[in-house]
């Protein structure tokens, strides 16, 4: 059984969520790429990681939780900076492997204090930086 | 090098993109995640994988090109389907692990013929189907 199975559903169907968790497509680390976008204007903030016991806890606790490849461990978003994610929504993508997070952001999510993560834009050959940090 | 090295330079200074290049995290198969967003909804509708190469060709070509992790080759998107991606700007993140593509997406993107490929959406312990294929 896979996610297939479950694409042909029309809209409104629907099916249980352990079956989705059962049908996770993780990669070795049992992690698959989480999008989180701002709710409200669309900006798309950050890509991070999340396994299966980050994503049922943020469901439960509606304030967003990674996992930190560079620190091995749960990263619960804000928690020392205080600049949280708050869930708004959660959706799957049709093979699993992808996470759209509709958030609500406090304050920058980059940790350079850029409100999003992708401020090294092509132009040409070059790299140009398009945004500044938005708090000190 | 690496760029953190980069991060603190003012909005609107540059560096090559040759540099970043040199400094893109990519994963063990030399890949990286890119998110497709439609430029001018903001609708996020897929998250795929690049390699330089492919990264390239999509700055020289103006048509998106991904890496297919599942069929091992490059993958042109609409190149069969003729949902095509075409290129509006890209966008490297803070460490250089992830891409965000703003496109002009031709038709659905996802392969179930729906809009984007998030139509598996939580609600509290069932996934509900939010979206229906828009062309046959």
């Amino acid at each position: 059984m896979s996610l297939k199975d479950y694409e042909h559903l029309k809209k409104g169907e629907t099916f249980s969520l352990d079956t989705l968790f059962a049908n996770l497509k993780t990669d070795k680390d049992g992690l698959v790429a989480a999008i989180a976008q701002q709710h409200d204007t669309g900006e798309v903030l950050m890509l991070a990681y999340m396994n299966e016991k980050s994503i049922r806890e943020t469901l439960e606790t509606g304030q967003v939780c990674y996992w930190s490849r560079s620190r091995q461990t749960y990263w619960r978003k804000g928690e020392s900076s205080g600049h949280r994610q708050s869930l708004v929504s959660m959706s799957f993508d049709c093979d699993g492997d992808a996470i759209l997070l509709q958030v609500d952001q406090t304050g920058p999510a980059c940790h350079t204090n850029r409100r999003d993560c992708f401020f090294f834009k092509v132009d040409g050959d070059r790299i140009v930086v398009d945004s500044a940090p938005v708090d000190k």
